[in-house]
C-alpha cells in the first residue's frame, strides 16, 4: 500500500507568512510551491524549493490565476489562450529555483479556482495540458478526476487525478472549496486518509462515497492547524502499513505492477 | 566589422501596447524582452518570442526590479540576496516561452534603474551573476562596463559590455535614464551608432568621448519613432560595410580572431 | 433636446498612454475616470480630474474590478461585501483628486466585467449601491437599465440608466463587450447617437430596437479613433438641434418638466 | 501628563493576517491605517475603519510607497509630483471607509522608507504636505522630528513630530528600521514609554539620549508580541498617571496651555 501526500506550499507574500513550510516538510512526499500569482514570491519560492530538496520532497509548480487579493480562490473568466500564457510563465518560474538549487520539477498542479475550473472545463484543461507540454511534457499534471486523461496523453501528458481528505465533497463529487482554510480534526483526516488508501473512498458531505484510486491526495499548507494534521496523518498512515512516497515513485510502482 | 544591435522588446501590459516588436525585428540582432516586472504579461512574452524566433532574433531576458508602475525606472533598495531571486525568477519565466516557442535563451541584461544600480554596486552585480550562473552559465550577460567582468568569470559567466548610441553619456560615463523615452534624431543616432563601431567612441553630453569596444549597442523599443531609428541605424550601418549579426556569434567571431 | 455624452477616460497606466483625454474633453459632457482597479494610476487620475475642470466636464468615479492585467474585462467571483469595499475606495481615492483640484464628484460608473455583472445582478447591483450611499447619496450611479432603479431608492441613490453607441447589443439587449475596443465609424456612431436622442432607440445587432430614455450615453476613450468619433458625434448632434450637457443638468431639467 | 499612543493598523492583505488590530484596541488612542499601498486592502481597511470607531481611537491614514512585495521599507527614488499624487490617493481611499463607517480623518503618517525619507528630504516632505493641505489642511501631519514645521505651517498644516519607543535611534537620532518587526521586551517599551513623557528622552544605541517634546509615540502591530507590548505599556503609563488620549485632543491640551 503505497501513496503520495502532496502539500500545497510555498504560500507566503513579502512580509506576510503563511503554513509552516519547514515544520511540514518530514510529513509529506510532494510540495506543490506558489508561483506568484496567488502567492508566494521570489524569495518564498528559493526557501520552499530549498526545504522540499533537503527532505527530498518532489516539487511541483502550483500554478494559479492571477488574483492575489484573492488568494486564486476566485473564478476569473480568463480565456484558454491567456491561461496557457499564465501556466507557461509559472512553470517557467518555479523550474528556475528548482534547477538552481539542484531540484528536479517533477508536477503541475492548478490551484484554488483554476483546479475547480480545468477539472470540470476540457477547454481549460486542455489549455493547461499544452502549457505542460510545451515546456516538459514529463511533468505529471494533478487535477482533481481523470475525466481530461485522456486529452493529456494526445499531449503527452500524464494526468493523475488526487483525492483531497481534508475538504469536504459535495454529492456529486465537487469539491467545496474555503476561502480561508479551516482547521479539521487531525484524527478525521487521518481517518479519511487511511480510507482512502485501503478502501479507495471517500465520504461525501451527505453520507455518501466517491470511489477513487487517486495515487495521491492533498492537504492544505494554510490551515491553522496544519504540522499536527500532517504529523497525525502520518502516523495514522504508518500505524496501517502504508507507504507514503513521492508521487512519481508511486506511479512506477503502480505501472511496474501493472506491466 | 561586425556588432549585435539589441533592442528591448516586449513593454506592453495587458490593455496596454508599447513600442512595435513586430516592425521592430527585421532590422535587429538580439532582443531583450521584458519579464513582467517593470513591463510584459504572459501573453506578451510568448508573441514577443515567437517574433524573435520567426526572425532568427537572439533572445535575452530583461530582468528588472518590480516596479509595474514606475516601469522599473526608478531606483529601489533591493538588497543582494532578493535581487538574486527577482533575476532567477525572472530568468525562468522567460526560458518556458523559449523553451515553448523552440527558441534559445542567450542573454541577460538588467533594466532600467536596476542596470544602472548594477553597473555600479559590486553586490548587486554579483547578485545578478549569482542568478546567471545557477540557471545557466552559458547566458552571457550585459552591462554598462566591464567594472564586473572579473567577477564574473569567478562564476564562470561571461559579462559583455554594452553601449547605448540614444541615450546620452555624462562626463563619467554613466549613462542619464529618461523615465519616457524621448525620440531621438534617426540620423544621428546611426551616425553614433556607426562611430561607435569604426572608432569605437562614443561622444558624451560634455562633447567628450568615451572608448569602447562594445561587441553590441542597445536601441530602445519604446521610443515614439523605434521602427525608424532601428531602420536608418541598419541602413547606415550596411552602407558602411557593417554586419549585424546576434551578439553570441560576434563573440564567436571575436574569440576565434583573438585565439 | 438633451442629452449627456460620458466617456471612459484616464486609462493610462505609468509608462503605459492610453486614450487622448485632453482630445476628448472638448467634446463632451461627463468623464468617467479610472480609479486604478482596471487602469489609471495616482499621476493620471490627477491629470485627468484638471483636464476635466479645466473644461466644465462633470466628473464620475469609474470603479472596477482588481484586474489590471485584463483591463477589468474580465468576469471574476467577487462576493458582495468585498465588492462594495472596492467600491468605496475608489470612489474615495478619486474623490481626494477631485477635492484637490477644486471639482466636484458627482457620478459612479462600473466598469466593464463588473458594469455587466451589477446591471444584471442584484446582489453584486446592491453592493455598489451601498458604497455609493455610504459615501455621497448624492451620486448619481449609472448602470445599463433600470432595473435595480427601486433598489437604488431605498438606499436613497438615484440611478441612471445609460446608452451606448459604440457597442453592439444583442437582442435581449445585453452589450456585447470588446476585450480591445476596436474603431467603430464615426458617422456610424453620430447617426446611433442622433437616433437615441430623438426616436428613444437603439439598433441590436439582429437588426432590432431597444427602446431607452436614457439621458446619458457612452462613448469608449481607449477607441483608437475615439477623438474623431468624440467630434463626429458632437458635430452631429449639434447639427440636429440637440444640447450636449452633464448629466445632472440633464437630469435637472428632466425633473424640472416632469414636476 | 498626556500622551498619544499611535499605533499602525490594518496591515493585513487578502488572505494574509498580520497583527491583532482588534486586541490592540483597547490599550491604544490613535490608530495610522495601512492604505494599500504597501498593505491593507478594503476589506482590511473598512474592519480596521470599524474597530477604530467603536473603540473611540483617532483615526489616521497610514501612507506608503507603492511596495507591496517590500512592504513599504524599502527606498525608492519616487520624485515629488509622484509622491504628492500617492498621498492624495491614499488619503482619499481611507477617508471613503472613514465616512461610510461614521468616524473621523484625523491625521495622515507616511509608513516605513516613505517616513524616513521625508523626515530627512525637504522636497518630499512638501510633497506629502502639499497633498495633505489639498484634501484637508485640518488633518495633522506626523514625522520623526519637526524640521520641516515652518513648511508644514506655509500650507497651513500642523506638523507634530513623533517618537518611538519600540525602535532603535542611532546616535544621531535617525530611526533603524527593522524590515520584519521584532518582538520587544514589553516592560523595556513600557520603561522607554514613561521616561519619554516624564522626561522627555529617549536612549540611543549607543547609550546617548534624544530629547523630544512628541505629544505622540508609536507601537508597531505587526510585532509578533505587539498586544502584550500594548497592554504593558499602558499599564505602566497609567501607573505613572500618565494619560493616554488621542493625538487631536493631546494637542489641544497643550495649546490651551500655552495660550
Amino acid at each position: 500500500m503505497l501513496i503520495d501526500v502532496n502539500v500545497d506550499m510555498g504560500e507566503s507574500f513579502g512580509r506576510w507568512a503563511l503554513g509552516d513550510d519547514a515544520g511540514m516538510m518530514p510529513y509529506i512526499s510532494s510540495a506543490s510551491i506558489a508561483c506568484g500569482f496567488h502567492a508566494g514570491d521570489p524569495a518564498t519560492m528559493r526557501r520552499t524549493v530549498q526545504y522540499a530538496v533537503q527532505h527530498g520532497v518532489q516539487i511541483g509548480a502550483h500554478v494559479a490565476l492571477p488574483d492575489l487579493l484573492g488568494f486564486g480562490r476566485r473564478r476569473m473568466a480568463v480565456d484558454p489562450a491567456e491561461l496557457r500564457d499564465y501556466v507557461t510563465y509559472q512553470i517557467g518560474a518555479l523550474s528556475a529555483f528548482v534547477r538552481a538549487e539542484g531540484g528536479t520539477l517533477a508536477h503541475v498542479k492548478p490551484h484554488g479556482a483554476l483546479y475547480v475550473m480545468c477539472s470540470a472545463d476540457a477547454q481549460l484543461a486542455e489549455a493547461v495540458i499544452r502549457a505542460v507540454a510545451e515546456v516538459d511534457a514529463g511533468l505529471i499534471l494533478l487535477l482533481l478526476n481523470d475525466d481530461h486523461r485522456d486529452l493529456a496523453r494526445e499531449h503527452g501528458v500524464r494526468l493523475v487525478n488526487e483525492a483531497f481528505v481534508d475538504l469536504h465533497y459535495d454529492r456529486d463529487g465537487a469539491l467545496i472549496l474555503e476561502r480561508v482554510k479551516q482547521a479539521w480534526d487531525p484524527v478525521l483526516v487521518g481517518e479519511r486518509a487511511a480510507r482512502l488508501v485501503k478502501e479507495h473512498r471517500i465520504r461525501t458531505v451527505d453520507g455518501g462515497d466517491i470511489e477513487t484510486d487517486a495515487p495521491t491526495f492533498c492537504l492544505h499548507g494554510d490551515a491553522p492547524n496544519a504540522v499536527d494534521v500532517a504529523r497525525t496523518v502520518r502516523e495514522r498512515l504508518s500505524q496501517e502499513g502504508i507507504t507514503i512516497m513521492p508521487l512519481r515513485d508511486v506511479l512506477r510502482q503502480r505501472d511496474s505492477v501493472h506491466a
